[in-house]
């Protein structure tokens, strides 16, 4: 059963908007829940929605890495349009300190009240949200101010029980279905014996996906990241700039590319690309992608509109 | 000589973006000057600045009508893009109370400090800003919240003495110019008489473009707009939706027109046009033009990136 999971990259520069790629932010859509998601909310982020098939209607959730303002511009305008689109949706928006007072004074003071639709929660490292299929935890990162990495961490599924194959071999239909589904052995009337397990599909792992920005190198964001199957990481600056990278505590290709390697992760994706790295100019783009690459093969470098379905890694 | 004063429309759409409008801005380009004023900010008038030609780095002066999200939303995010590209740079923001409590808020709480190059200065009605060559008014609008309209209007300009002509008379160089250049009457040596008048071209009169939304009829728009050149005035609904407009405290196409014609302005330019009327539905935006030039014909109907030098009408 496709239970597609997708990362749609909104914005994918640092700090200041360019033509090609507006600031920060990153959805994550659930098909089969008409979900999604939001990671950092950069100024345009709902203009960024309108371009794409994305509905701020389906938004539920937004996690708020840091209170830098390319980071988090777009979340009053964002959520003063969603409670325009209907009395009925509620939002949680999850962050460091000084988030529930930014959105407070962002209301008050233009007459929003989202305070009905919203709640915003201050994070702390660990387990932030969980429900029935997700996990959200998050660790703090090395930045100029706070600021914390998500990660989303679907739970394994149990396989799916063969019904047709359990009464093609006559085993009938009945509590005995319940023990098999579980992957326990029974014994039939006539002796025969099966195991569960023979008659369930595997069970399916769970996906994972990591995003961590704004931050220099950190054992956090390791942890943060073990055996990912996407990491979502920054990547401002390349190799020649490290000293760049290094005043304003921010990454170079080579250091996310390191991270991802690290961590063992699947996929590494770059964003969070300064404007700087343009056509044209002496270092590009594709400068940062061949650094990391060097490293860490399974690099992409994120644009705007960047649609990745993450996948399912049956064999571990 | 050109000294144009050209009105860029960066956003006209009401309430929330569409793929076509953006939220409020109006850009004024000195082009003598170099500099670019700026009436409203909605999220995203940064971005839009990005598809023009006109410099953020020229942005001296912006102008805030109220504090409702669609209209202040891109306020911090043009500061602190404005704070990156040069450390030189002053700006003086204008608008209703609140303004320096919502800026100092936005900069405190991510840590962005504006106050630095950055002044926010509460209007009160009258005149709120003067230098040799223009002065911005502003008048109470009425809407919802405090709303001011604001006008800015172009001294006129003395005209310019015909030094060529002077010598060609054999009028000598010297004090007799400078009288001459005041409009004053000589006499020469040799008894002839000429008025500084004859040898001067005509005054110069100054333009004035005025700017009120959001806001429902009244009586201080059209004092605010009396015989100015250019009248921006919102038209959120259609005539057939009154009623809305009653209840919002917007105007219709209509207001606005009639506005206009008791205002005497020489054109009027629709914005703040609600998103309702897209190409396809039962009313849509030529209505609204249709509506209003039936009752003011000089009107025209903004769009985004729409560019209007305003003209200067000699004869009056």
């Amino acid at each position: 059963m496709a239970r597609a999971l997708q990362i749609t990259f909104l914005g994918t520069s640092a700090g200041v908007p360019t033509r090609a790629r507006n600031v920060s932010a990153v959805a994550l859509r659930f098909e089969q829940r008409a979900a999604v998601w939001l990671f950092d909310c950069g100024e345009g982020t709902q203009h960024q929605f309108l371009r794409t098939d994305l509905k701020t209607s389906q938004l539920s959730h937004i996690f708020i890495t840091h209170l830098h303002g390319d980071h988090v511009y777009g979340l009053a305008g964002l959520l003063a349009t969603c409670g325009l689109s209907g009395p009925g949706q509620l939002i949680r928006v999850y962050g460091p300190a000084g988030l529930p007072d930014y959105l407070e004074a962002c209301g008050r003071l233009t007459q929003s009240d989202f305070s009905a639709r919203v709640t915003a929660i201050i994070v702390s490292p660990g387990v932030i949200y969980e429900d029935e299929e997700f996990i959200v935890s998050c660790q703090p990162l090395r930045h100029r101010v706070p600021t914390f990495g998500y990660r989303v961490t679907e739970k394994e599924r149990a396989g799916r029980f063969d019904v047709e194959r359990a009464a093609a071999l006559g085993i009938p239909a009945g509590p005995l279905y319940g023990k098999l589904k579980r992957g326990e052995r029974v014994t039939l009337p006539d002796g025969r014996t099966f195991d569960g397990a023979d008659l369930c599909t595997p069970p399916e792992p769970g996906r994972s996906v990591v995003y961590c920005t704004d931050t220099m190198y950190c054992e956090t964001a390791i942890a943060l990241a073990a055996d990912a199957d996407v990491l979502i990481h920054e990547a401002t600056f390349a190799g020649p700039d490290e000293q760049l990278a290094r005043v304003s505590l921010h990454s170079t290709a080579t250091v996310a590319a390191r991270v991802a390697a690290e961590a063992r992760v699947k996929q590494l994706i770059l964003t969070h690309i300064s404007p700087r790295y343009t056509p044209g100019s002496d270092v590009d783009t594709n400068d940062l992608l061949r650094e990391a690459s060097a490293i860490f093969p399974d690099t992409i470098l994120a644009y705007d509109f960047l649609r990745i379905d993450v996948p399912r890694h049956i064999a571990r």
